[in-house]
């Protein structure tokens, strides 16, 4: 995913292809999508080597996404060695794996040598293991060996991201001697921003940016420029760790080290942008009750994966029924709070939800911790009171005019102070609680927290107005 | 947010501070805060220059969160000259201001000249009007020119996020020349990955990456190995808009022009990073109905900042009610409808939100365009069809045999059906006419499509109920 700067994909000013894909809204042109269509259609090789084979992979990808489905297997097999596998890595898991099972191992063999490692992965880790073998058996020996080291490690490792490709050097060599090597290196990374400074046995022992290198005398030794690796990465660290030791120490990159400290391979920045980009999604995803669903996936595929989600809510959703099903007799005699109870259900809902998110969201990102989780607690205690005296007013004033009757608004004023400071508790002390043994906050708290709001919404307003037109 | 090659901020391994300094859960570990608020206490300004003083500015930021905040200003004061200000871009806006009001303008003027251009940028945004000047007027010349043009762009511009601070050399230097520019230069930036090629009138030319520099020779001329820049950001350009120009081309760091072409400033990707937790953070936040309140605000800010949301949501949850209330003679009659009507309301809510949740989410990341939209818009309304049915029948059969009649079973299973449709509908259609007219998706989204599966929900079944049991 990193090779900005490989030659056939610099333009010139006047030869630009990127600006002309996308039209102002971010979406690939209609009329580009027309002319690579037609050229599809006609078996125009030669439209396609000059307009397709020369996009960046990620506006390759946008327009594979972009294309009609039967049409993407045809522009693979048309630019043929032209095609790069890279664009792959751009586009949603179906579709990937729609062109991959079409196309023949020894095929995915060939364009996977010219890929980085990382990109090779990312490809290989979603086919099956007969594919992925026999594939591997086709590769040099070296790359065979760095490939399967990285699908050794853990899905979603460091280890499984890293880019095996990477500069080292001993520390006794000195600038001139590193810069020498650089220009004389043929098999060099497409693109490095550090070399790493390694013993004989592999171990890590320094770092080097690369404008270090360019700002020091020739005769200055590495060691002396070098710094500590105060952040290597071991290659079964969880990415999501990763990306957070790279965003709070705005690193570029990081060496991946084994069990014993030995350099393995560089984790880079643009991969743990993607890293941070998905955790942030799979928050929003699970706290709208949407699983790992993608845009290209059919009716069935997405429907069966939000049905699991539903059907707890509707286990749910009875139980709550059950709570009104319990006050029955209160209301057949006064009908009005069948029409006011959602208002409280709903209100504490909303309410628990805002906390909810909150709290979800400063346990992903670590900014709630010991330290503060009980000033927190105190303050949403402190919100959902507030809020609720206020609120409880308001709707006591409307619903005792719309029914003309004081006892109504002052019940419902009533169950909504209470439901307010229940979903306040809720909100912040089930993703806390799930947070503590372990389950992912974002996925659960959402039922839990909606039943809590419901049931105490319904129990307490229904139940106070039993009592209350009871005793008077 | 960009100094890790500083040298003070190299660490032995023997001396390694960062390791130290967290629990295992991610949090400051409680004993270092405990040393550090007694240290504080007896005003032992050794202990903090050799512990505090040193810290990354990430943990110092850490730090100042998790202490109490009366202590923050001693630190602060404490450590004097020693305080390193860049953490004060790692704490939340409340904080960062506490601390900033109380310093004199002369302090922070003094300690702002040691920071990167993009770190002074950040806290000076906050500072009021008056203050700001008295600060940039105690600057050097070129320095106060330089922050105050990037304080000219608009709030969120690539102009206000660029680090004016870059290399530049003329196309026609060989990379001996450029060695030794760099080498002899004083005045470099902390640290750089990209130079930038300029004609005399600083219009951008081209881009050198640096490891294309050491894979050079001395003799050859930069403009023979420099890239064009096909991605310059313009200095107004949105910062969000900038940072998906990064993820789309993995770039490291990007040239930022003004108007004219002419070259300004260089934004990182550090800052990017920044900037895409943000924007995915605004969207789970507005998606849950919360501002930009942050977890150091008090109660009555955060009760403050959440009761709009919340009057909205009462007053479609009237609506909603009002509904109810059009069918107070049913409900009299048939109980049963009271208990089990908000089950179909709140599964509507409930699969309106999982589709609403995908919508919002596609047209943040630009996923969802004119090629796609239709085809996704026909995938919900499927999805909505087949959950529906499949919903239906099972609410159908429960509610039938709980309150052991046929015709309930039958009307909810027909109301849900309804619901559902009009969930998915509205899921997807409500956050693209808000994007189409211009407004957040993420914000308004959420009331709009419950008010309709409330609405939908309560009148369908009610609807039905009533026209059934009068027709029989």
């Amino acid at each position: 995913m990193s090779d900005i700067g490989e030659d056939d994909r610099v333009r010139t000013k006047t030869d630009d292809v990127g600006a002309d894909v996308y039209s102002e809204d971010g979406s690939i042109r209609s009329d580009f999508i027309t002319s690579v269509a037609a050229a599809i259609a006609d078996r125009d090789v030669v439209f396609l080597r000059q307009h397709v084979a020369r996009l960046h992979e990620s506006e390759l990808g946008d327009l594979l996404e972009a294309i009609a489905p039967d049409q993407r297997l045809a522009l693979v097999r048309l630019l043929g060695k032209d095609f790069d596998l890279t664009a792959l890595t751009e586009v949603d898991e179906s579709i990937r794996l729609e062109i991959v099972d079409q196309m023949s191992n020894a095929q995915i063999a060939e364009a996977i040598g010219d890929l980085d490692s990382d990109d090779a992965v990312y490809i290989l880790e979603d086919l099956d293991q007969e594919d992925r073998e026999e594939i591997l058996a086709q590769l040099p020996f070296t790359e065979r060996v760095r490939l399967r080291r990285a699908l050794d490690y853990p899905e979603s490792s460091a280890g499984r991201r890293m880019q095996t490709e990477f500069v080292a050097a001993p520390p006794f060599w000195t600038v001139g001697q590193t810069i020498d090597y650089l220009r004389d290196e043929k098999d060099l990374p497409e693109r490095f921003t550090q070399i790493f400074v390694i013993d004989p046995t592999f171990k890590l022992v320094g770092v080097l940016d690369l404008d270090q290198i360019l700002r020091s005398k020739r005769q200055v030794k590495i060691e002396t420029i070098m710094r500590e690796t105060s952040y290597p990465v071991p290659a079964d660290m969880d990415q999501e760790e990763a990306a957070q030791l790279f965003e709070q120490y705005d690193l570029l990159s990081a060496a991946v080290v084994d069990e014993n400290g030995r350099l393995v391979g560089v984790l880079t920045i643009d991969d743990v942008v993607d890293v941070i980009q998905e955790e942030a999604e799979e928050d929003i995803m699970r706290l709208g009750g949407v699983g790992d669903e993608e845009l290209s996936d059919s009716v069935l595929e997405t429907s069966r994966s939000r049905v699991p989600w539903l059907l707890v809510n509707l286990l749910t959703a009875f139980l709550a029924a059950s709570v009104i099903g319990l006050f029955d007799a209160t209301i057949e005699q006064i009908v009005a709070l069948a029409v006011l109870m959602p208002i409280v259900a709903g209100m504490g809902g909303n309410a628990a939800s805002q906390t909810m998110t909150v709290t979800v969201r400063a346990l992903a990102t670590r900014n709630i911790d010991i330290h503060n989780a009980w000033r927190i607690i105190r303050r949403e205690t402190g919100v959902g009171l507030l809020n609720g005296v206020l609120f409880g007013i308001l709707i006591g004033v409307v619903a005792g005019l719309w029914f003309e009757d004081v006892n109504i608004g002052g019940i419902i004023a009533t169950a909504m102070l209470i439901n307010m400071i229940a979903a306040a508790i809720a909100g912040i002390m089930i993703p806390l609680l799930l947070d503590k043994v372990g389950a992912d906050p974002a996925v659960a708290s959402t039922v839990f927290v909606t039943t809590v709001t419901d049931v105490t919404g319904f129990f307490s307003f229904l139940g106070l107005a039993t009592w209350w037109f009871a005793i008077h």
